[in-house]
């Protein structure tokens, strides 16, 4: 379900509360906005910073046209374990390359991501960050962007995640999923900000998270316009990088994209650091909160931060705990703050 | 004056006309949205536009979510003669810059500009396009990004047109707002898409134009992210180009910082002439327009398209002209179809 669309709040804020309710809509004040969050020190936080940065008269009253808040996506809004999503939208892509080019067949590391997926899982472990880079520029550029989008998308509707068997879109986090709803019917307008590709994430984001295409921030590459055979022009993918939204990379993009710092972040891991700090070092109420996944039985449970297991996708270093510590930030176990994470949950 | 908040006319058309009259919201059925402009082509093709993107049933139907408007500023919805204001803020900051570092007044093209700005407007011919850039680089990098919003600001609140002695944000053309009001009305999220500098335009973007920083699309440099002694975070502006927002680097922006292919566009030079042809491009109804500067009385007669003096700044060439025609942009001449210029005329 689509929330309303942002910065139409105030619209309603100037019609007299009798006269909506002539309409049907009816008060929300006694209405739990995050129904699927457990009363804690999580959910708290999030309803203060939202009461305290929108009522009229709060000391900490934000205009409504400067509510930004920008969100992580892997591991924040959806699952990325065992692996990223468009990781494994890269390997999936590679028999399609190789059937253009047979040769492809005996060149690493397009050999051993075959040889990954006929099966052989371990194969995976062969591959360094060298050869995901070479994977990512075969199956990222060289096409017209509408081809890339028509892949992408293509690819989401076969798609399936190995434990739970289901669409990656299905695979975001609900509790979040009402935080984005919540922020945006206070008058937030709501971004992502993603280490992932910026064009990938804009195909799915307006369906999955109610986030247009120009509200994602990502890792983005060049495009070089030039003109078909029929004279018509159109932009080409370059593997040429223009934005490596990680670390020092988010606060650098948010102000290349967006261009004003934000009064609410989300994220889950190092690489959202520099986002958080930034945020959180502008005046008045700001809010930063990281998602710990602590839920091995529902989800997934890594850190290693507080003695969880380490993991090399997504991790939450215990120096990051201890930073958000010091600094404010609010932690988000999803173990004892989420009641709920999916929505095909039972 | 801002316009209903964009995207926010769904949630209008979704309630019935009687219960808006209750409101005292009157049908606008019959009230001209284009007020300045007199009757001719070019009104007639932005009022079709909008119908038949609009009106539930067209076949040329556009989803809300989907309309996206792009709008270059320079000689488009403000005045560019006799110079483009940002070049005047740069060439206006070199007094503070060679106060800061004195030996700078006998280094070109500092000395140049000190000479020019002391009232040998002759001196500015001897500049060529390196010393601009080398006066860019020096006045609008190497500072924090705040430090420079706050310059700009005073700037613009301080620094006045040769001409008609106001400031340059009371320049811009009545028609023009007309058509960002109309189409955001109609649903249409509103964008710039400027070769000026991005920062540069995003400081009084909302306040001129209405709209927000984050749907402005400019000339674009990295920033770099450190911390200062106190410890807080903070971004500097770096002499490094991201984005060179005009030509074919329009499109290329676009997709980069809004993702989406417009579905009208409007210009005035041969910067923005790919964008007019990746905007009309595109299926169904597209809109591409361009402002013929042919009014010496009340604004400034340049092309050199249709016989009209030649200028180095905003050039309308009649090569870009007869592209018009051939591709069906509809050229809108400031002379014959618009019956006031400024919100200040009589």
């Amino acid at each position: 379900m689509r929330a309303l669309p942002e910065r139409c709040t105030g619209i309603f804020r100037g019609l007299a509360l009798g006269a909506l309710l002539a309409f049907g809509v009816h008060a929300q004040a006694q209405v739990d906005p995050l129904p699927s969050w457990n009363d804690g020190a999580a959910k708290k936080a999030i309803l203060e910073f939202v009461q305290a940065t929108t009522a009229e008269g709060s000391p900490k009253f934000v205009p409504a046209a400067e509510r930004i808040a920008t969100f992580d996506q892997d591991g924040t809004l959806w699952v990325s374990h065992p692996m990223y999503s468009q990781v494994m939208y890269c390997l999936e892509r590679v028999p399609a390359l190789v059937k253009a080019k047979p040769e492809l067949a005996k060149v690493e590391p397009f050999k051993t991501v075959m040889q990954f997926l006929s099966g052989d899982r371990a194969a995976i472990a062969k591959l360094h960050e060298k050869d995901l880079i070479k994977i990512a520029a075969a199956t990222l550029t060289g096409m017209p962007v509408e081809t890339f989008q028509a892949d992408v998308k293509k690819w989401l509707a076969e798609a399936r995640d190995p434990r739970w068997k289901r669409p990656y879109t299905e695979l975001t986090y609900v509790p979040m999923q009402e935080v984005l709803r919540y922020l945006r019917a206070s008058g937030y307008k709501t971004f992502i900000v993603t280490g992932g590709g910026q064009d990938f994430v804009r195909v799915y984001s307006e369906a999955t998270y109610g986030i247009p295409p120009e509200q994602v921030v990502g890792t983005a590459g060049g495009t070089k316009y030039g003109y078909g055979k029929d004279g018509k022009p159109f932009l080409t993918k370059e593997p040429k990088l223009l934005l490596n939204d990680n670390n020092a990379g988010k606060p650098e993009g948010i102000h290349l994209m967006i261009g004003r710092r934000p009064y609410a972040a989300f994220g889950n891991s190092t690489g959202d650091r520099q986002m958080l700090e930034y945020t959180k070092a502008g005046d008045g109420a700001r809010l930063s909160m990281l998602v710990l996944h602590d839920d091995g039985k529902r989800e997934y449970a890594y850190g290693p931060a507080q003695g969880l297991p380490d993991t090399k996708v997504g991790a939450f270093p215990q120096a990051l705990y201890d930073e958000a510590r010091k600094q404010g930030w609010v932690v988000i176990s999803m173990k004892d703050d989420w009641k709920r994470i999916f929505a095909f949950d039972p």
